[in-house]
């Protein structure tokens, strides 16, 4: 094992970048939000959304009053603590604020958030809907709302852009990343996104932060709806610059729309692997042209088909 | 924060949610499959499979007839319980069966199952040979049991798709996303595998419900083999809608192949990011015509270079 | 329920197939490193990589040498252990040495990783910045530490190719593969990667064994620097077989960019879903030529559109 | 190691214990209670009775109501279960009845139950009063309900003698003991014990079954209110054979109280020691006559003193 | 189960219950110490005493500063924090002081506190040689330090003295009863105890508040050091009503000891099961008279023994 | 907070306590055992003891030979892997032998150990008989084997007994002392006892390690059987020096009967709270004589009597 001298030598550096580096520690007092508390008012929320999926007990059913009224008393309490957290963090940009305002401001935050479940539900219900009428597999609607990883990617999108929309810093990215995580579909929660919205298998799709979808749309996995360029970084924070999907759209897996101008009209269909970087009007069918592939005959038997392959034709 | 009356406002708002739909609160006396006991069951499914790689013991090595009998009849148990709730869960579809009749069609369901294992853990002796011959990066094929995200995909899909055969609602799905989750791999229950198949990377791959694959077949990262389209949604039922991929087929990354009508002919091989919804005769090699790309020049130094840098060509 | 009998014909089955698998079981004595311990070794490296961030305490602000010293021995004792465990189990490949020597090889790999680790923080700092400096979308390079699924995989590389490139076995791949399992980005722990790297958003990226990347590159969602073709398996093991990127290069979704001999010159941008095997030279943007796409009018309301969608064109 | 021949005459042995004795295994079909469950039932009931003092939210603070709804429909259900668990696993001393009587029985049960509640919480305020007023040693009347352990004991008392009263078999008894390992006051739950009780310390207390307390009374810790003898055993069920203590008593530590005919009569005061197996009159002070103590002088230095000591005379 | 309107009752009934009794609730923007945090304080204080014992790792020895500087800058956080919440909690009684005097008050207590650690370490060697020298099942002090209840419990009453000393509220009487619970050792904090003391087995020990113990004393199990009488509660606080007992006595077991004015002088031995409530002179043996006992003879075969027992005679 | 010197001050002196006392650190390369695997293994041997009452499975039902060769094999390593590391943590008493040496012993150990399971369970299920003849208040074996502190003593005793013949150091005092704590009981492993061992309530018992006890003994809470003295300390191990009570003998609660010399003949009844010192005969009954009680009658009011009481005559 090194020496102490060594070990001390490579504290000593560690110690010299930490000093180096002003992103290191919050400021004194604060207090970063904490990631598994915000997973967990997620899951709270979700059982609030869907009664009787997530939680084992017979609870919500018999006297859903006093679940709902604990259930929301607690998750205020626990989601505030992290909006103030959060507001604290991030005053530094806007200037100082009195501690009293920051929990004034957090308070009603979450007075405005709790106030709009009812109709986040309505909408989650119809998301539900969009996704048993889009899936041939689907053998019921308990089986998508219980293990379909759309609809999870779909219910905390709704959750975050709710609080994005009350200009809650970081909280609605540390979810949006939670079902990244869990699901492989990436939704910034600045998205706006309609009714009847369905996302199937799902991995890979990104959904951009200025992106705008209305509803009845539906779209498949490894799609993005991204941005033409962001190489000019910071300077493009909060322009336009992802595309706007109409209503009753669908989007065939990994094709990819580009652009802060591109509008996809109402009722079109995108065929796989498009990539689309300028406007298509309303109702149609956009497709790549019937591919142009080469196609080599069967060349010996198997064992030197693969030695003789010519890798630079692929 | 909100009034007593506000907040017994949105309680209601949300009760009334509850009550308008149907889908909330399992039927009484009934209960949902259990997503974590179901995640249990996989797990202690590993460690009969593949002994000694995912237990701390050497209780498999010594004397591996107690370690079976004991691990066999804990999971027997275990897993009879959820099928028994998912036959009651899902029996509204299929009509009002009698307890003693759900319980015994659970008990027949499980003992077929467990019969099957010795063979699929022979086809899993194989997936595990099919990774080592195919990547050259694999060192050993330890390295492989223990952290191939394509052999944990294929590990449960060969574990659920037994119980899909065998009729089990729900649960099978349920497994299938736990290892969507955990690897971005989407095999549907239902596809039909045969024997040496391999998975590369794989974060994005879909598999869908009637995908038939023969044996000796390698898949890659992003590859979608799907359905042409699904907007009949629930008319397209149990109709063959997804490819069927013949013996010793490869397949590159980000290759789609759509279709139920589309055959894979043996042999064959698809290059990364070819678009198919027509069938291919057997031993042929498919690539995308040599791309044509735009390539313009460099112009100027880097920092102007994005600066000028003309989205709208890309 | 099956029988005494039939239970026990299937523990026979099984034991006999563990019988005629060499694979099963680890050499007596020796021991499988623990995935959930290296996973451990991860975040414990993350917590002195970003002090503040992952820890609840201010333990890291006041006495940061404390936290340092005792931090890197509590880890060195940690991670020796399952290295001497790795080299045990895979010293069957390079010939048997003596339980010392593995001891004496674990702790100088040991020393000279940890005697890296403040360089290997500067790379990260310098990753955050291209995080920062990339994304409009990121408020602050909190929230990339914090959140930024793209900067939690580059983390994961830089330690798991310090252990690569001190040729410890197993551990690195399981380091990739636990990133892997989180963001969907798959970067093997060979891969040679220079500073200011970003990968946005990042699932499906999949970046090969012998790939080289200069500095401030930055590469998006489903991205592969990959293989021409990997048929001829293990022959091919430590071949550069995957493709060369300079300096200053962006890579946009999708893109494919295959071969051990393919150079991607300094400066360049390759357009989204570009396939590329050949080499570009400096300074290049690349991208698809405008892809001609088959777009057809809108017929009818849309209802019929569903019905009557050829999906054979798609 | 044993061989597998002993290992197998082992696994006999103890499999043919199991055979003879009726002992094991509950009845086909029905469950033991489950400790951690009761423990669960204890710790939750107690949340509700001093609310803000084992929760760390303010739930019950702002909107009791709700908290109180949701907790107590929580425990009912999980109280209930166990009920109907304890009252199956024992209705074979009493005859068979069917699932729905036994169901039936358990939710009157627990209705009963949770009626009572408000009128156990007065009586357990009454005893935090007695022991704020009964020990110097108090601070204040929060660390008797935070850290007293007997006030803990007093509170699990009330809670299992309610289910006594109710006939509930087993599950008290599960709470007495659980309250005994963590205190060591082990109360009957069918002792009947007045308003305004305290137990001090309370390490080695035994409360029996038939002991009937007043109001006002206060023990210390050693302090046995017993049976004369037991050794008739069963025959004795159900027979008064503890102590009466009436109003106003104070049993110092250690003391011995004896059989079903002892009456401590209203305001008397028990010194420590005292060995009383018959009544004493209202109002009497009882101590031992100042004990006939040997004490023998000094002899040498510490060090012999050790050495010559004569243990006989101890 | 209950109707609406009668769990409605129960709710108001114990809603009432809350509202009329002032001591539920913390005050506003208060909070309690938490019991677990305490008691990880207590595990952490116990690694930093016996390094090695109660922590997996070989940290300790290689590098103990680097442990200890870690060890104790995280307790000194974590029991600030504690000590700043019981000081508000308790401020009640002492009149209203700012946060930042509180904050102050616990800052300093807590440097006081951690700067007498290691004289406390010291006086814990010594009372592990106490018991290795007075206990002759000791097979070797390592026994003692790892498993020694009477240890336990003198350890954790050496630190919470050092925090009743520093007059910190509430804490001390928390880490008491812990050690009470673990081990039915009821020290209370406020004891002033010398160096070489031991108790052994130790199950119903009781130490008053006001106790003042010498140096090398040895007490057994059961043995009560009290006060005569407490039934004027309040009135006594902080009046000496516990005994002396001075340098080099044994207290065998089950003795008890009562009264602030009573002392046991140097080198004394009081027997088992005494009873004293008065001064005892230097170096006496003290024992009860040779206890005259009714021994009645043998009559009949066991079996007649029982059913003809005179219990009175008991 | 401390400033850094001072901090570093109190670093030192403790590590400078570390240094002078030898006691720190276990012998390099050795290890403790370890409490909680411990504790896991009376738990283990708990379930295979007592099956299905301490488990939630019908698993030892259906097969019983299949969980008690995996139970037992389980354990087996477990228990083996402890007891090595006792030995080698006390081999330095012993003068140094081989690790393999030790292997051997500690397997050969546990072969015995696990040999005579079948007769410790014979022993335990008298145990349980002689609980149920005993208590009036035991409405069931169920009842005795689930929740008597008495019988978990016993259980825990005839465990640790076993490995005590053994000459397995530390650990039966580790498991004795688990026991201690949960129950207040505390039996030394090297205690021998008889078959059908009662102790009733238990709290506040001690049974030191020479003692020897027959059958049909039955034991109330308190009650002692020490040594006469123990001021001589390790002059006196492996001593005789506990009492020897005889087959048919009655202890009740609080009696201490000291001394190696010292038999209780058999059939004989000990009343509660004797102190004996001396052998009695066969079939006696020991009893106080009838104590003399100083009973002073009732004066005024109750409020006047505390006032006014007399500490002094307690």
């Amino acid at each position: 094992m090194f020496s102490e001298t060594e070990l001390n030598t490579i504290v000593k550096k560690i110690t010299d970048n930490y000093q180096n580096e002003e992103l290191f520690y919050v400021k004194p007092g604060h207090q970063m939000p904490n990631r598994d508390t915000i997973i967990h008012i997620i899951l709270g929320m979700r059982q609030i959304m869907f009664p009787g999926y997530f939680d084992e007990e017979r609870l919500s059913r018999k006297h859903p009053g006093f679940f709902l009224g604990h259930s929301i008393l607690k998750l205020y309490d626990t989601l505030m603590a992290q909006i103030k957290a959060a507001l604290t963090q991030f005053e530094k940009e806007n200037g100082d604020i009195s501690e009293a305002e920051t929990e004034g401001r957090a308070d009603e935050i979450c007075s405005s958030f709790f106030t709009s479940l009812p109709y986040v539900q309505q909408l989650l219900m119809k998301d539900v809907q969009a996704a048993f009428d889009g899936d041939p597999a689907a053998r019921s609607k308990e089986e998508i709302i219980f293990c379909y990883p759309g609809l999870l990617a779909v219910f905390v999108y709704r959750i975050a852009h709710e609080l994005y929309r009350l200009k809650v810093p970081f909280i609605p990215r540390i979810m949006a990343e939670y079902a990244h995580g869990r699901t492989g579909i990436d939704i910034n929660p600045g998205a706006v996104i309609g009714e009847y919205f369905f996302i199937d298998h799902g991995t890979g799709v990104v959904v951009g932060e200025t992106t705008e979808i209305g509803n009845n749309v539906k779209i498949y996995q490894g799609v993005t709806l991204g941005a033409l360029s962001t190489r000019s970084g910071q300077l493009l924070r909060d322009v336009k610059r992802h595309p706007t999907i109409e209503d009753d759209v669908t989007i065939y897996s990994n094709a990819t729309i580009l652009g802060g101008e591109t509008v996809i009209g109402k009722g079109t269909v995108i065929g796989g692997n498009c990539f689309i970087t300028e406007s298509v009007p309303e109702g149609s069918r956009v497709s790549a042209k019937k591919q142009d592939l080469s196609i080599t005959e069967k060349r010996g038997k198997e064992g030197e088909l693969f030695d003789s392959f010519d890798c630079s034709l692929l």
